[in-house]
Parts: C-alpha cells; sequence; structure tokens
C-alpha cells in the first residue's frame, strides 16, 4: 500500500514483449455512426452509390448503406495500434485481409490480435511482429480478418529472441473465399445511370490499365482529423513538435489515408466495383507530407467468378498513388525500384456487377 | 472481346456534346443525414434557430429541424458538376432558383438537368450552356429547382454548333411562387429571443442595408472537406499540383461556399429570416482563395407578402460577401464595377415571421 | 413608420449594460446529434470507452453512450458568448462547475446566465462582470451549472457603476455533491480490458503525477471547425484579417479547444476516469495558437468517496496544458509565476471505478 503507484501510462509493447500465439484484446470499443460516415464522406468524397444512397442500396438487396470497407479498416486497425505498432520503425504490409460481414451504421466495432510470427533482426535491435488482427461487431462476428507485419525496436538488445517463426501468408486471398460481406444483389434493380458509369465486369479485361485523373491535395488538419476518427494514436501522425527533430521534420500521414484516397479517386474509372472484399497486399512505398496532391491509377490483375454467384464478379485490381505525379502514363516500377512518386501499391478484389 | 477496353473515365462533356432539350441524369444519390448537418455546422457556424433545434423547429410547425436550403443546394447541385461543368471555364450564374419542399435528415437526393439554352461564343472556342436542374427527394418529389448558366470548352473550334437558343430567365422569382418548402408557422410559439433577435418582417425597410460585422478566414481544409460533403469534384477546388501551373497558382475555393458562408454571417442582422426560399440570382464576381478572411452585408430589396398566408412574409435581400474588407460601409459598386473586393453578389428572397 | 429601422444587430453588452441579478436567456438551441460527436472525435480523438461504446455504456448502466462532458460545457458556453463576453478583454476564470444529468445525442439544450457579481476596475475603462450559467435540456432539466468571470469594456468611462459585489465562490465542488450525471454504474460489468487499463480509484495515490506523454499540434481548420460547432462567434478565433492587426497578430483559439485537447490526452494515464463530475476552477494561463503542440500532465491533489456509493469514487485532478514542451518533468509554476509554456491550468473531479 505504501509503494510508488504503478505506472499509469504504457509505453507500448517491445520485440521482446510479444510471444507466439499470445492473444491481445485491444482497447476501446467504438459505435461507428452516420455522423462518422459523414465525416469520412467530408475528408474523402467517396461517390460509390451503394454506400452514398440508403435508398440504392436497398433496391439492389442491403438492408441501408453499409459502412465504406475502408472506415471499417481503419477503425479496427485504429484499436491494435497501441498494443502493436506503438514502438514500430516501420509498418511493413497486409495481407490476407478479408471483409466478411457487411457492417451498417450503428455497430459496435472491438479488436483482438493473435501473434503469429516473431522474428529478430540480425542487427539484434528490431524484430518482425506478425499478427493476425480481427474485428468483430456487436454480436460477435468477425466482419474482418488480416495479417499485418511490422518492425517493432527492442527495449533491451540482450533481451532473449521471443520466437522465430514467420507465418506463410496467402500472396492473394482466394477468388473461392470472397463475397461474405456482400449480399446477393438484384443486378436488375441497380441503376448504371445513378451509379455513374455502364462499365460491368465483362467490361473489363485483365491488363486494363484506367488513369483515375483526379488529384487531391492533402492538408494536415485533414489527415489528423481522419486519424483520430479511427482513435488511431500514433504519435508520428500528431506531434510536430517531435517530428521536427525527427528524420522526416514533418508529420507523417497514417499510411491508411493514401489507401482512402485512392480508393476515392478510383471511382472515376471503377464506379460499380462498390465493394472491397478483400486486399491481398499492401505496400506503403515512400511516405505522404501534408501539402502534396495524390493521383491514381488502377490495373485489373486478374478477374474471377464467386462460386455459386451470377450477381457479382471479382476484379483482382492493382491501385498505385503517387504524390505530385498525374498518373496518365502510369508509373510504377523503373527495373526493380519503385518510381519516386508512388506511395501506395494496393493489391486488392473488388466485386462489381455482372 | 479482343478490341480495347472501352475508356472507363469520363472526360466530362464538351460545348458540342450537349443537345438543346437533352435530359441528363446525375450520378451519384445521396442519403443526406444528421452527419452531415452536423459538418456543414462545424464548417459554417449557422445560428437559425429552426435548423439548429428540432424543439424550436416542432414548436412553430415541423416536424423536426429541416436541412438548411444551402446544403441541399450544393448536394444537388454537386451532382450536375461531372456532366455539366467538368469542362467549364466560367460558371456565369443562377437563375429562377426555387426551393419546394422542405427536406429532413434521412432523405436520399437526386438529380436531373435539362439543357435549355446553348450558344456558342463567336471566337468558336467556348460556348454557354444553359441548363435547368432539378433536385428529388426519394418519394420522387421536387426539391429544388434552378437554371444556371455556364461557359464551356469545346472539344474542337471546327464542331458543329449543337443549337443556338437563350432561354428568358425570370429576374426574380415572383413572390406568389414562395414558400412550398415552408410549411405554415404558428408565430405565437416562435420565440424570438431563442432565435436571437427582436425584428420581424415589419421591422425591416426597403433600402435598409445592414453590415453582418463578422469576418471568418477560410482555410484549405475547411474548403475541401465542404466541397467533397457534396461530392462536387471539380478538379480546380482539390488539385494544388495541377493550379500552381494556372492562371491563379491556387486552389479555387467552391463558389457555393461563399453563399454559405455569407449567409452564415448573416444571421447578426436577419436572425429571423429563418428560410430561404428562392434565389433570385447568384454572381460570383471575384474568386476567393484560403487565408483570405471573408465579410459581408446585405440590402432589403423589396418586402412581398405570400398570398394566403399571415406568419410570413418574404424579404428580398442583397447579400455582398467580400475579401479582407469589412463592410461597415457597404462596399458594393463604383460606377459600373464592381468594388475589388467583392465576392459575391447574391440576390434571393428569405421568410421571416410577420 | 417613417423612423429609420431599428439597429439589426447586436454590438454586444458592455460593462454597463449589466444588472446585479439580471437573467439573460441567450439565443439559439441546439440539438445536439450524432453527428456532433462524430465531429467531437474527429478533432479530439477521445477514447474513454463509455462515450465511445454504446454497448460498453449499456453494459454498465447508461442507456446508451452519454456525450462527453466537454462536448456539452462548450455547447453551453457558445450560446452565452454572444451576451456576455462578445466586448470581453479576458476570460478570467471558471468556478463551481457541475454536471448534473446525462446529456445524450438528440437532446437539446438551452441556456441562461445570471449576472451574480459586478465590479468595475479602478481604470474606469473595464469591469468584471460573474455571471452563473445554466444549461438546460428539452425536458427543461438542469444539466450543466457553472460560475464565469469575464472583464469587459466599457462602452463609456464616465457610465455610472451598474452595481459592485464580488460573489463568493466555492474554491472546490464539494464531493458531497458529485455524480448527479453519473449513474449508478455495474462494475462487475466494467471490462477493464476494454477500457484501456487496469488502473482503479485505489490505485491512484494523491500527490500522483501523470505525464500524459503524447503531443498533438493544432491547425487552424481545427480549432475553426469546433469553436463554431459549438455555435460560438467570438471574433477573435475566426477572424485573421483583424487579428493582424492586434496585440498578437493571430487568431486565438478558444480556451476550451486546450481543455478537450488535454482531456483526450489524458486518457493515457487516466483511462477510466471517464465521468468528468465538476470543475473546480480553470484558468487559461496563456493563449494558443495554431502550429503549437500540446502536451498534458495531470497530478492527483485529493480523493474523495461519494456518499451511499460503491460504484466509483472522485479523483480531484489538476491537469495542466503546455504549449511545444513535453511534460516528463511536470512543467508547472517556477516560484509564483507559471512556467511560460503553461497553457491550462484546469482543476476538477472526474469519477473512476472502483
Amino acid at each position: 500500500m505504501s509503494a510508488l503507484p504503478a505506472a499509469k501510462t504504457s509505453p507500448g509493447n517491445f520485440f521482446e514483449d510479444f510471444q507466439l500465439g499470445q492473444t491481445i484484446r485491444h482497447a476501446t470499443p467504438r459505435t461507428v455512426t452516420l455522423g462518422d460516415v459523414a465525416l469520412y464522406n467530408g475528408l474523402f468524397g467517396a461517390r460509390f452509390a451503394v454506400q452514398s444512397s440508403d435508398i440504392f442500396a436497398q433496391k439492389i438487396g442491403y438492408p441501408r448503406s453499409p459502412l465504406d470497407e475502408l472506415l471499417v479498416f481503419h477503425v479496427v486497425f485504429g484499436k491494435t495500434v497501441a498494443d502493436i505498432s506503438l514502438n514500430a520503425v516501420a509498418n511493413l504490409g497486409y495481407a490476407d485481409c478479408r471483409f466478411l460481414k457487411p457492417v451498417f451504421p450503428g455497430a459496435t466495432l472491438t479488436a483482438v490480435s493473435e501473434v503469429i510470427g516473431l522474428r529478430e533482426n540480425s542487427n539484434r535491435k528490431t524484430g518482425i511482429v506478425y499478427v493476425r488482427s480481427r474485428g468483430f461487431d456487436e454480436t460477435g462476428d468477425t466482419v474482418l480478418d488480416y495479417a499485418r507485419w511490422v518492425m517493432v525496436r527492442k527495449r533491451d538488445e540482450a533481451a532473449p529472441v521471443p520466437g522465430d517463426h514467420v507465418p506463410r501468408l496467402l500472396d492473394a486471398v482466394l477468388p473461392s473465399t470472397l463475397g461474405d460481406a456482400c449480399p446477393r444483389i438484384d443486378v436488375a434493380a441497380y441503376d448504371f445511370t445513378l451509379a455513374g458509369s455502364p462499365s460491368r465486369f465483362g467490361d473489363y479485361a485483365v491488363g486494363e490499365k484506367i488513369d483515375h485523373v483526379d488529384g487531391v491535395t492533402v492538408e494536415e488538419a485533414e489527415h489528423q482529423i481522419a486519424t483520430r476518427l479511427y482513435q488511431n494514436t500514433a504519435r508520428i501522425h500528431f506531434d510536430q513538435y517531435s517530428a521536427a527533430q525527427g528524420r522526416f521534420a514533418r508529420r507523417l500521414i497514417y499510411g491508411g489515408h493514401v489507401i482512402s484516397l485512392a480508393r476515392s479517386l478510383s471511382f472515376n474509372g471503377l464506379a460499380n466495383a462498390f465493394h472491397i472484399a478483400a486486399i491481398n497486399g499492401g505496400r506503403h512505398v515512400s511516405p505522404l507530407f501534408a501539402g502534396a496532391t495524390v493521383f491514381a491509377w488502377s490495373e485489373v490483375l486478374a478477374k474471377a467468378e464467386l462460386a455459386g454467384r451470377t450477381d457479382v464478379g471479382a476484379l483482382r485490381l492493382r491501385t498505385v498513388a503517387t504524390a505530385d505525379r498525374p498518373c496518365h502514363d502510369f508509373p510504377y516500377k523503373n527495373g526493380d525500384d519503385y518510381d519516386a512518386a508512388v506511395l501506395l501499391d494496393l493489391d486488392y478484389w473488388a466485386l462489381i456487377p455482372r
């Protein structure tokens, strides 16, 4: 009783604090509301009709407009930050991310992660932590499931290695597992004029590249408001005082902000690809800073029919986002290296009416 | 099957793409929610009691607070941009804009435009397109109806002229047609103290000028968030990379942003003019850029009783907005030319309790 | 009838306009919605589980998540500005502020102030106005009650003194009067992992100091959006044109913005102190300007049990916010003077599970 009080603030987990197979229940359950949707729309300007109009959504078979899948992703991801990546050096990648159930305004989301891999780096200063994170709604159903790996600092270089296992992760989500978060839709009731484009599944060809044309300049207030909306508290996004002393001297914009910007830009060319069913992999190639203008283009990597479904098909898309670089010539890689303007290389499956 | 895929992105319509009498159903239906209202309030700080308090609205006869008329206008207008003004050189004017039905949170808005006039300019590089645009709610009722004309580039100077007709538009909406979007209100239940002013219809005189006193500085993040909220994707508002190479070297703020700022500022002097019934005409005299401070003043141009209604009367107002120029001396025109500080010259009818 | 129309805009009250005992009903009732909550979350990033998750709130005994107490405070405070502090030179302090009833989305708030003290300053140019302001919900119940004093300019130095009375205000709200806005909670159902910390009432010691670690940089757009959301129209927060000619040459950020930032930062160390029951006193030590990074730390000043309640206890906290100054060494005062980095010295009672 007379001892000093225990520390009340968490310094976050360091590499040696993780254990293989460990399960972490993340803090701060979150009821996601119409208000969050409005703010998300104001920040990204999404125009996909299913998410924009309750009436449009109802006509094709949803009970109402679902939340944008990326809003669900960001809210779940945000919960994991305090436990997984507060001491991260780099966010290395995502894989095998599937959206499993539509989420509607009013749902309350929680998140749990399992440590599925650990490998110390040879410098002994850092290690790679692999987690599988799941988002749940208030009924306990899983709405989102993804793997992620991050490079995390060690508190003490001499600390013993907590494990040595690199999990095998899918290169791409199998088409046979897509579509759980998209109800069977009534394509006859899908109004392509209202949706903004006549192009359907059959109109896209593998290898086709689409310049999304528009550019959007990012302001500090915008990415901060977005990232706080997800209750993602990674200091690097908010604290200019500390950032000024760091490598970039600037606040680093949450990588997910770029994903949402690119998705919104992609409406111009992919207006009917209304549902992100899965993310195969995502790489944040270079950091984004406020003041830059983001552009994007996409390539159709593959097409897949979904077993037993004639309503929608899946396009496997690579969407590339750039900074201060229009995309009419589809900048990507020069040899093995990414073009210097590339911010994001995102590989995902989107569903589109057939 | 082996042909190149059709272009997936729309370059927008050029002057020669329009036809007289053509009807265009615009994309992206939009359910407007309490979340949008909150964001609109955060961006403009409106204080009109009817739109601010469900209880106040109910006491005087509304089922609940209606959406701000300008939010309805911006959402409907936003839908027309991709089809009408993506290749516009200038947004020349509005006329005969009437609000026809109150809109409440939860309504889903769609928009349709009809081409009512076309005239090529003598340089053959551009032409003026006149459209009548209508906004509908989910029941199919028209909530908003207005004419607009814009100068649009030709894709090909040699292209034949698609028509030559200049429509006759009303100089001002007739008072006899006002009030459809304002239910009969119970003036005895209208609490003038809560509303912020004792001034009624009878307290305003034709020719009276009111300085709205306050000024508000506009930030890039603010106008971008607002304009995206309306799903207005005109590149000039968002893309600093491209703007830097243009005439102004800055992002141009959506003209409707100035209208909403001026309307919010006008509360200080017009607190009971709670409903915009019609816009007779609007002219964006000069462009607004972030960093400028907007001021406003109004003049009572006319007053009108509404047929059969003793609850409210109509004030015809000119509200002038300026940049970096307080309005205690009512800056407007010097001879034929507008004062250099003037941004907006807006002529509209507002309803106010008698 | 032929006289000049009466002035339509209010210049605000000057010191000689107030009368002791005067009651002022403030304008603009406000329905506070889920949309406002979302925007508040986007601006401050609060993570307290009770306010974040309807399910969490319901499990412990609320009907749903209540509004953040500070959002209620800001909305009520905002209404008083036009009548009380439009001509204020300085906002001197708050005292005896109690939250009396939980407020939920959908509530409509109004505000009334009573003038409880007046004292002219010896320079005869200004005087101090003391008011007790109350916020009410749509049922007429008081949800918030606080005293505030501000230094207000005289219109006319020669004007007679409207009164001379300095009210006695409590140094601190008595613990016996705390908790009306917090229902009896089921601590067994309070999930400390989900809430983000294991620390309860018994884990905090009087004199204990907590560095909240994180810092957040404030942008102009952020504080303007927040302050407009509360319909607080004090010109100094919005008008850079006029500010440029003033003492600071910058827009001054609403002091309540700092309080909300500090409260959100305090989650890291006080995650379970979910309810602000009372504010004993608040001092805005120095002004905050956009671009600065806000840090915070707290000290436990006292602890109190609540009569008849075994569910929660009260921590009396001092939370200090600083600008561009991390708080690992708890900057506060150097002798009698505040450290130059200190922005806010806030003394309040927060409830936390036992």
